[in-house]
């Protein structure tokens, strides 16, 4: 065995640990259902929490149901290296978004332990909380927070479809971990490094190990509220109709044809379309539906987004439309000396990689105002995602591992 | 008072137990949402038991979920002659849709009861299940399989959005009805009346009272199913997407066009859509939406109707999409004779009437074919229904409820 810290990663206890996970939250599908504070997602942290307690990494919880395991670095007064990701997932997810940076973050403080190495600094594993926003619209809430750039007030008024709010959600999940000791939101942070899978094509394309992130691109989102008139379908005459649904069809054509983008660059998306009363008879009275628009370009981004309300407003009648927007993200780059310590560590161990832009967004986002970041990425079988049958090889997996093990030992010292 | 039993009708009486009824299922609205076998339409149909009971109905229910008030007559071996219509309403419905031709035909009932004429046919009130469709598609269920068109199996397995089926949620409701007895499916009927709102705006605009019903519009439903692939907002290329959402709107325009109908006679509606997974930034890999079609030419809705498939068929791609007809009704008009019972019940009470043509299915439509049937409408401000804040005059309510009696005892004999 090499002398590197790295070679202490186990390829098998990583894989298995990522098929324990999937069993939570396991849909028939063969992907996860483990939305933001589940009980799916509170039994990932438990699972999460008992790995790490049998490697003697102390567990803790925050306000915002950010999850963190403590390996104690020789000056315990030092700023941390905190890595990891989030274990919730989409409704009908795959089983490595996510999971995969956790999971490797865990494994690469387990080598760290098992080499017998005292890193220098404190090295911390985090699960954030909701990332992926389906339940609980916006995502990345967690890392948010816990970066400043959302108040702990802002986030938890917000409702998912049953009308459980955030605030509550997080009662319940944190009376369901009483017995994990409360920490004080934020925290000075020396860097954070995040593995994470590619979500696109463009690895296992180019036929490289690891993806050296350059940046994520900037992203913003909406919610179309349309209100219109609930009648008889079978009695209402078309011409007085306020047809909710139908305006919502006219907006979102409109909207398509906007931003269409011969290069298939920008990336539109309406994922949520949720229709009142909903039912088979009734002209509809109300559609909500969402946005998610996305363009590695900023002043693109900022143009395409700031003319959605308007062509809301255009094709609305005769309803009434009312626009908010739930997010909005520039387009950013990571330091270069903290890319660099991805590329040493990838040709330290002989491991193949190229620079990528992320398509996604990820927690990252929030954490890089606040400290030096990184991400790496590994390959992703055929770039599906948000799929149950996401898949990624257990080779690629052990490999960012590796890599990311040198990366928080380079930071953390030793 | 006059000597007619209809003089026996008390408004004030019938106004109170709509107010009553509309208790249960109350929205913050000021309508009611008491969908088909839900508890609040089980509440419903045991306030109006009880009602009966008050007045010497014997309460019995059948297979189908639907339940009578028996007034028994001189011929108890007599086919009798059922009046009534549907407790159920949609999510967000008025308080006057069904639960009017249920409390009217009770209030012929009690009329009756109360002027010492004992009717030679027995005379029964019903409320048929499902009349709505709006929990379980398609509509008028009980009807339908009272009248012999469905079976009851062809119903049992059919299920809400949450998964319950039909055959559940009706074991539920008898096992709250235990104490009923339970009568076999179908019968001999020797007529059927229904008085419903008109859920339209004409005998408003023409100031008639009563609208005797030459006929139902046809009506074909269709549910529409499409499938695409689910991916991530971020990072799956436009041109690779299969997304549902998107095949859909495509769709459904190309309907609007082609179904379009200058002279606006055609009603289309698309009332339900159900979108998979339903997350902002998941690229939609299903979406489920309802079609209702009616018009009064059966040639015209026959044709139109027809080519629904073919046009979803060619707007899917890249997504593939699967048509199903959940019901077809042909327009159909009602007998001369018992819409001249109608007439001489309005002129002998002096109310004002006019023929009218259904727009909305009506259960009726199920008993048409076994019995000679009928209906009548009275006036329903400015045609709003479907929707809380749907509402009609105690005067209105009381007149129908008159004509009514009248029709009734002409039908069973004195």
């Amino acid at each position: 065995m090499s002398n590197l810290t790295s070679a202490r990663v186990s390829q098998q206890r990583l894989w298995d640990r990522h098929e324990s996970l999937a069993r939570i939250g396991a849909t028939p599908g063969g992907g996860v259902n483990r939305q933001a504070l589940s009980k799916e997602d509170i039994a990932a942290c438990r699972q999460l929490i008992d790995w790490g307690n049998t490697i003697g990494l102390q567990a803790s919880r925050d306000e915002a149901g950010n999850i963190f395991l403590r390996l104690e670095g020789t000056d315990s007064l030092a700023a941390p290296v905190i890595s990891g990701s989030h274990l919730d997932s989409q409704p009908t997810g795959g089983k490595y978004d996510g999971a995969y940076g956790v999971l490797a973050a865990l494994e690469a403080c387990q080598a760290i332990v098992e080499s017998g190495v005292r890193p220098v600094r404190p090295i911390e594993v985090v699960a954030w909380m909701n990332e992926e926003g389906s339940r609980f619209a916006p995502g990345m809430m967690g890392a948010s927070v816990f970066g400043g750039a959302r108040s702990l007030d802002q986030i938890t008024s917000i409702r998912d479809p049953q009308g459980i709010s955030v605030g509550d959600a997080l009662r319940d999940a944190q009376q369901a971990m009483a017995d994990i000791p409360q920490r004080d939101l934020g925290r000075p942070t020396f860097a954070y490094v995040e593995a994470h899978i590619e979500q696109g094509p463009l690895l296992e394309r180019e036929h490289k190990a690891i993806g050296v992130v350059s940046g994520i691109q900037g992203k913003r989102t909406f919610m179309v509220n349309i209100e219109g008139e609930a009648s008889h379908a079978g009695t209402s005459l078309r011409s007085e109709r306020r047809d909710a649904l139908l305006a919502a069809m006219r907006i979102i054509q409109a909207l398509t044809i906007h931003i269409h983008d011969e290069h298939d660059v920008v990336k539109f998306t309406i994922g949520r379309f949720d229709v009142t009363p909903n039912a088979p008879s009734v002209v509809p009275s109300r559609v909500r539906f969402s946005i998610d628009l996305r363009h590695p370009d900023s002043n693109v981004l900022a143009s395409l987004g700031d003319a959605i309300a308007g062509i809301c407003e255009t094709h609305a009648a005769p309803c009434h439309v009312q626009v908010d927007e739930l997010s909005s993200a520039m387009s950013l780059e990571f330091p270069q000396d903290m890319r660099q310590r991805i590329r040493d560590a990838a040709d330290l161990l002989d491991i193949t990689r190229m620079e990528i832009l992320s398509a996604a967004g990820h927690d990252a986002r929030y954490l890089h105002p606040i400290c030096p970041s990184a991400m790496l990425f590994i390959p992703c079988h055929e770039g599906i995602t948000h799929n149950e049958s996401e898949s990624i090889t257990a080779a690629d997996a052990a490999a960012g591992a590796r890599v990311l093990t040198e990366v928080i030992m380079s930071l953390a010292g030793s």
